[in-house]
């Protein structure tokens, strides 16, 4: 590793970059060398905050699809620069694929933020949840949940071990709300998220405000903040408790989530023997959760959980995975395990080792391995280790304190039951993994542990392959816990984004409120037009426009038909002796020929803008139609929703949505649903220039 | 009202009624009479709690089905009961129809959540929500999450408005989530919340354990809460606050969600004329909002918010509509408003009053009307009184301080833009009302108010007559707000019982996921039998039990036949021409007529336990189907849902969902979805006894 030019990372506050010449300096954590030197000294923490409120305006005039479309766009810049993060990544002592987690792990969740925002978010600027609430029974009163950007600035506090990462699983959500962010990242490995900030601040992707950094101290910052802003907190529990109860935060109640690192269990099931591969992927999972990012990660295995028959099996079989762990310099391609992130954080470690001697003894580590590369005194190296807490269920300090290193504690169970209250010890864990193959044990492990976890993995041979791991975060899946793992919840898909937003009930009469959250709702004043909507393409056609059919009698020869057409001959349409019998005293109609009479009735048969009906959702069959008995149907235009043209892709179109109800001759409803077609758009409203395709990546970290 | 004998309201914990002889003396609101005597000295707090915890687990037994069904049959067993809860809350101050929000409100909340548990909920004891996320290309590893229950007590510390109301609403989401109640009443009108525990313990309705009652002061109980546990607070923000930063509550990051008071807007539309009846329908809101439970309710509106061209007109309104609000003695039926709780908080209000005077004057109130009944100094009587804040924009405490009593602010606006501005100098509020019949208005005020509010009431014409009015928080909807209205969220439908659950993210196999969750999913192993599963009554199907059927090959016949049967001729089925130009490229089959032909491969025709195929959702046709082509369908049991027998009904069934996968010659998915069946129970499994019924009330409080 050649030394590099002592760096000084700037904030990035009010449009401007503001560094000092003085500050705090830093060290690499592989030869101990400064590294650069950071200050927030100057900071005007109020104008930061103050700026941030106002460029939100910006970000919440774009649509959630026009956000997602940037996201992507900027991580796509991000990834053709991403060798320029791997080179700092080095300096904190991660190996490049420890480096891989956060780097492309992070810009991954951009992608996939993007991605889940343009399939599950309409391409409007809030978001309307739930089902409508009728309040009242005549129809003139109902009430429909409605999510809009919370008007402030989402403020980040991180952790040190995944600076990218860290940064940007928080960052993506809150772009997608609408929310812009300030990010102040732990000192120790600030200068390589400085290094993605710059990138960022330099492509012009994303509105400028949408997102600020601090580089240094936080000041006074939390002194600032005001009702609309919020607080998302990575470190310990400790830092978590003091900020917490700022003042300020209090006050204004400011939501403040956190994740602190937890206690992690995996449980090795009663039913896998040493033999079975349930038992080399357990062991091959806790090494890889030991040494990966030197053991620096809060979702690690810390606290294996294994049968006590197995209990030495396992030592031996963590001794020959371990065994394979190289340590060094991480520049190296021949060491698999870097180091800490800092020399003060080894001797942290240190001490916690001594503090859990009491009640565990150490079975693998302790001994100094040669190094490749890097400096044992200078360098922060730690040797994998391995205690043994022989008495578990009345160990305290095994379940309670935790060496943020590569250190793990082996504790030996008797029964399910017991596995189950040694998880629950750690008191709330983000993540939990078990190693069985046996469903019912799997099943009752997953629904003993489930009130203590925010994730829980299982493994055994059908899912390894393709396993991303216990300590993987997923943008799609909760990533949190209860009690010692902070009590928060980041990403799990579009709820993380909606943890930037207000939720807010808005009560109106129909027509009000289809007029406010822009969808048909049953009761709304309805637009019919001499033109037959299916005439019209995507963007003539208004969300209310309706179109009544012609009315059609459904005779017995229409049911014998259908029977006969489709071979669907159930008895309570065909047997008049079954029928009379049957739920509805007498032969029906087919439901599924009521919906292809319906689309009889309001289909424009000759080629138009509507190009196919692709979907159907919400059907249900109210009262049932017989012999004899006149249908009609209405169809009205619920919804509407723009797409991206894809890659390849000449025709743009946009998805509409019609509401449908069919109706018999005393106008009782007898089938409602919804349809969903595929709609041309008007040749001029639209950018033709495909996006350019990006592999989308989940991200692991 | 005579005298009645002195209250010895006691603690129900650990199983045991507990009270003191000794206590703080409590009088009634109206004559000042001693009413009460309550004390908590002597309670085990940590004891209460462990008791909760240990008997949480008789309760988590319990499906959410059979908890609904519980909370049903209580809320019928204290409706009976009710006229005793309307004599006790006489001498809170209240009058019929205060008490009426309060205490059938109060019940309503636990019909309403017995009816969406059962609606919306599964019969199980567990909830898995959103959709199963694939995280492998080979399909081999997927997520979904899972909610259960917190394996702790929900501790409720309530305010003195809404003895009954408040703690029902608490507890009815909480018990349908499974976890148990500790109540903590505020001092005050604990005698009425304690006379309703009492019929509660005593109906035997529900488990031992689930709802234990702390008369009096909380003593150290927050000291003895445990990660598992969570606080649900209502009251002052200022003790808000307080609690919130407890040390034990943050350090084992326990969820503490408040609600607070808060100073909330009423808006009349720019557009609004003082001879439309929005005109009307504010100034009779906003006088019902100043009156009702003497303006001691969180909601209720504190800063009417008018055009400035109709403030004197607005003025002259709300004079005559106070007018005709008659003071005194709750009892006597032509008294409208009654007394303040106390006359401690008549002091308190008084001193705001005061603190109002810098920025705003009075200009309705003031003198004291006569009283019909009570005691003008003993009781804790004030009459109606109205601000007029000229300036509003540069007012502090008349958007800061509330008065939690019959006052209210008037304030001018301009623009709409003003208007909404001073929304949320509120900084933050429970509930607003936006009066307009313009629904352009109503969509800029309710989307420009979003973000600083947990509720919006459109009030018009149109909805006057059926509305719930702007004060009334109801089950379904959000209870809540951002900043000074505390940050919390109540109810809001099945989301409240989502509060009480824990969220965990489970990483499996399909096979092993579907056991977890007891739903198929694709992938999954399914069970194939010589027997058809539609020969099998609902207790003998087994999720995953599925059918692969015969094939059919689609010919141009079928296609021709079923646009002539239904009459849809749309060119993609019987335009050559036109099919040729479009997105298929060929002439296809009717989406409609493979499911219809679908449904004839799977249906077992003679009568059977399947009854009716009532719904379908999540259609999608993903691949089109041209001539020649064959199709073949799998059937396989997705979900069982048990139901209820309605009164009437002697039929016992279950609803059955299947999932279906239409796919073509080279094993290509066409079209997939989920059916709905209803289908009979086994003659022996049910209780044949139909449940009463009961009015299913919405709560107004």
């Amino acid at each position: 590793m050649t030394q590099p030019e002592l760096l000084r990372p700037a904030s990035y506050v009010y449009g401007q970059w503001h560094s000092n010449p003085e500050g705090q300096t830093l060290y690499d954590a592989v030869y101990g060398r400064p590294v650069a030197v950071i200050s927030s000294e100057g900071v005007d923490f109020a104008q930061a905050l103050a700026y941030g409120r106002e460029k939100g305006a910006d970000l919440r005039r774009m649509t959630f699809h026009a956000r997602a479309r940037a996201l992507k766009a900027l991580g796509n810049y991000l990834m053709e620069r991403k060798e320029a993060y791997y080179a700092l990544s080095l300096l904190t002592g991660a190996t490049r694929r420890d480096g891989w987690v956060d780097i492309e792990g992070g810009i991954g969740t951009m992608f996939s933020y993007s991605s889940m925002a343009r399939r599950e978010l309409p391409d409007e600027r809030f978001l309307p949840e739930g089902k409508v609430e009728m309040l009242s029974k005549g129809g003139t009163f109902m009430a429909r949940h409605l999510l809009v950007p919370r008007e402030g600035v989402a403020v980040q506090i991180n952790a040190y071990n995944f600076p990218v990462w860290g940064m940007l699983e928080k960052f993506a959500p809150a772009f997608i709300a609408g929310m812009p962010t300030l990010v102040k990242p732990a000192p120790q490995t600030a200068y390589l998220t400085e290094r993605v900030v710059r990138d960022i601040v330099a492509s012009g992707l994303i509105p400028e405000g949408a997102l600020q950094l601090v580089t240094g101290e936080p000041g006074d910052l939390l002194d600032h903040l005001l009702e609309q802003d919020m607080v998302a907190f990575t470190g310990s529990a400790a830092t978590a408790h003091k900020l917490k109860v700022h003042p300020n935060i209090v006050a204004r109640s400011i939501p403040f989530n956190a994740e602190a690192d937890s206690l992690n269990a995996a449980v090795l099931g009663l039913s896998v023997k040493p033999e079975d591969p349930e038992f080399t992927l357990f062991v091959k999972e806790v090494a890889r959760e030991m040494t990966g990012k030197a053991g620096q990660k809060c979702t690690a295995i810390r606290r294996p959980i294994v049968p006590r028959a197995h209990v030495d099996a396992v030592i031996e079989a963590l001794r020959r995975e371990l065994g394979k762990i190289t340590l060094g310099d991480p520049a190296r391609d021949d060491v698999r395990m870097g180091a800490l992130v800092s020399v003060d954080q080894r001797q942290r470690v240190r001490e916690t080792l001594e503090q859990f001697r009491a009640e565990s003894e150490v079975v693998i580590g302790g001994q100094e391995a040669e190094l490749l590369g890097g400096d044992r005194e200078k360098g922060a190296f730690l040797d994998p280790t391995l205690l043994l807490c022989r008495d578990p269920l009345n160990a305290t300090a095994a379940h309670e304190l935790e060496a943020f290193g590569p250190v793990a504690t082996l504790m030996p169970y008797d029964t399910l039951e017991d596995a189950i209250r040694l998880t629950k010890m750690g008191r709330g864990s983000l993540a939990a993994t078990v190693a069985t193959h046996d469903r019912a044990e799997a099943t009752e492990l997953v629904l003993g542990m489930a009130s203590a976890h925010g994730r829980i993995l299982v493994l055994n041979r059908d899912d390894a392959k393709e396993s991303t791991g216990h300590g993987s975060p997923l943008p799609q899946l909760l990533h949190g816990g209860p009690g010692r793992a902070g009590g928060g919840a980041e990403m799990a898909g579009i709820a993380g984004v909606k943890h930037h937003m207000n939720k807010v009930a808005v009560q109106a009469d129909p027509t009000t409120l289809a007029a406010i959250t822009r969808e048909h709702i049953p009761g709304a004043q309805v637009r019919e037009d001499v033109v037959h909507p299916f005439r019209k393409n995507f963007d003539e056609i208004q969300v209310g426009d309706s179109l009544l059919t012609h009315r059609r009698t459904v005779t017995e020869a229409d049911i014998v038909n259908f029977a006969g057409l489709t071979g669907d001959h159930f008895y309570a349409h065909v047997d008049e002796i079954g029928a009379k019998e049957g739920i509805f005293g007498k032969r029906v109609a087919h439901g599924y020929f009521l919906i292809s009479a319906a689309a009889g009735q309001f289909v424009s048969a000759a080629p138009g803008p509507v190009l196919a009906n692709y979907g159907l959702e919400n059907l249900r069959f109210v009262e049932p139609v017989g012999i004899g008995d006149t249908i009609r149907t209405r169809l009205t235009c619920k919804r509407k929703i723009r797409k991206d043209l894809r890659p390849g892709e000449t025709r743009p179109t946009g998805v509409v949505e019609w509401h449908a109800e069919i109706r018999n001759q005393d106008d009782t409803l007898v089938a409602t649903y919804d349809i969903l077609t595929l709609v041309e758009r008007a040749r001029d409203s639209f950018d033709p220039q495909p996006e350019p395709q990006a592999a989308e990546q989940t991200a692991e970290a």
